[in-house]
């Protein structure tokens, strides 16, 4: 059996950020639901970016922010994901390797560009999001080593990789390696347009290949095609081991057999909500990947997304770290 | 008579900045000299930014700074600088039009990439920058829209702009159509180290063709090799129709002929001082060219300065021009 070198293998779309403030009238204006990530294609990317503001870029993609944030919190782990041989490329990888996370990807040569996220954030902390996806779309299932699935406790998949098609055939062959090799697979739905736009494809998924499932109230609503977060959550039950449902200032909901754990979350004065699911999950699978009890697992996602929640972008800025270690006790 | 078309124009080396927290150890490690900008070549740049932590990417250059901040106080602005036609030079050329800075300079083609600044803020929020010119280096006379000299108010052109050899002849010639006009010529002396490698090009200049200096404590003195600000700001009001020189958290003071005016800090939480003085230069000259008293122009320097010192990153973050009413009542 494969040593397990990793605790988290993320897979997800590598991309660079380019976050922006703007009022609300701007979205209304573009004609974007609020809190929504939808993708544009490179026209329509330039077209947007021409009339934003002026932004900050940084690394993105919601495993690669997943991995960034539990890398701080001191877990082992890799990456996978497709960037392209350009100045954004290399920001990606050497934003991520600098927080020691393996990221053996080749970039990708004479093809798109890496793709970008334009994220607009309204004065209320929501943040809008449009993607390009640039290459990204080429990650298909060559991309995948099987032998860092095997020898990471937990493989992580982004929902988001559900939109360039040849992903989803990556995304199997990660968790069948990795089950294979007794490992545990995870998703995070991501966005409840992806999920609306994939639903038959993530419930099959999620019934037969997903160990662990992150999702938040509207996510999981949609996949179950159910009126209520409870009714949500019990299908969830029922079709995962463990679940971790996110509710935004109501705090989280970990449900693992018939245990159901309630988390509250941290106060937090909310800047841009950018990467908040993301960091969740990285703390939460920094403290599972530990052998950390489910509360304290719940715990540590909180602490996590309130850090990035309380300034731009979607990466740690504070010590992370530190707070983590204060907020434990 | 040309008309005046615009308030400001800059002139300065145009490059995105990498922002990252380090602490002293990373700049003693590396010997760098805390506070100060040195100038490297593509192999050191390359190899720091692989011993960096994860960064920020956004628009910088000390007069591009000074542009855009000048320009969110709504001054009508113009800017000359060289960027490279790659993926960061699309960065700041959007950044820049976005705040509605006319920029005309042509990206360069087929030679260097756009110039960086990699930025280490530290836990006291010193910042200490390691710049890469790359294609700032070419900038030089033929670059020069002496049209657009002769239709701004002031024309501002950054110290830093000495170290690329032919930006000096540059400088000369924008500064000569400018008076030609009978505009006014400001210069920022930009760092202290940037003084000693240039002190007599630049004392020569300030002598015969500065109208307004803005400097700081340690460049003031290190340009007229005083052992106290006192005898140096003297020798600026000699030089100088008008000075403005700052003192960090003591204020600035503002010199013309006989007259001197004391002008105290914001009070702020100091979190990153790049591009600090940058915004002090560009609140003054928005006051300036708007015709408002010496008193009123150097509180608008404070307060827009205050307004980048309290977070990452030069350019301003929060409602800058809303902050600026609420300060002048």
């Amino acid at each position: 059996m494969t040593d397990v070198r990793f605790d988290i293998l993320g897979i997800g779309n590598a991309m660079v950020d380019v976050v922006t403030r703007v009022e609300d009238t701007f979205l209304s204006r573009h004609n974007m639901h609020k809190g929504a990530m939808i993708l544009v294609d490179s026209a329509a990317a330039e077209a947007l970016y021409a009339a934003m503001p002026p932004g900050t870029e940084s690394s993105g993609g919601s495993a690669g922010n997943t991995c960034a944030v539990a890398a701080v919190l001191g877990a082992r782990v890799a990456y996978l994901g497709k960037v392209a041989d350009d100045q954004l490329g290399a920001v990606f990888a050497h934003d991520i390797r600098a927080l020691g996370v393996h990221f053996p990807s080749p970039p990708l040569t004479g093809g798109a560009p890496t793709a970008r996220c334009l994220i607009l954030v309204t004065p209320d902390g929501q943040r809008t999001m449009n993607t390009y996806l640039g290459a990204c779309v080429t990650f298909g299932e060559a991309d995948v080593d099987e032998d860092i699935a095997a020898a990471a406790s937990v493989t992580y998949l982004e929902g988001y990789l559900f939109d360039p098609p040849p992903a989803q055939a990556a995304f199997r062959r990660a968790a069948a390696a990795a089950h294979r090799a007794g490992r545990q697979v995870a998703l995070s739905l991501s966005d409840a347009f992806c999920v609306g736009r994939h639903r038959a494809a993530f419930r099959d998924l999620v019934a037969g290949h997903v160990d662990i499932l992150f999702a938040n109230e509207t996510e999981i609503t949609s996949l179950y095609e159910k009126n209520t977060f409870e009714e949500a959550a019990e299908a969830a039950r029922a079709d995962v081991a463990l679940a971790a449902l996110t509710r935004s200032e109501a705090g989280s909901v970990i449900l693992r057999g018939t245990d159901t754990v309630t988390i509250a979350a941290e106060k937090v004065k909310v800047v841009d909500t950018t990467g908040a699911g993301d960091a969740y999950a990285a703390g939460f699978l920094a403290g599972w990947t530990a052998g950390r009890p489910l509360a304290v697992c719940g715990r540590m996602g909180s602490v996590a997304a309130a850090e990035v929640i309380g300034h731009y972008g979607a990466r740690p800025e504070g010590n992370l770290k530190a707070m983590m270690a204060r907020a434990l006790g």
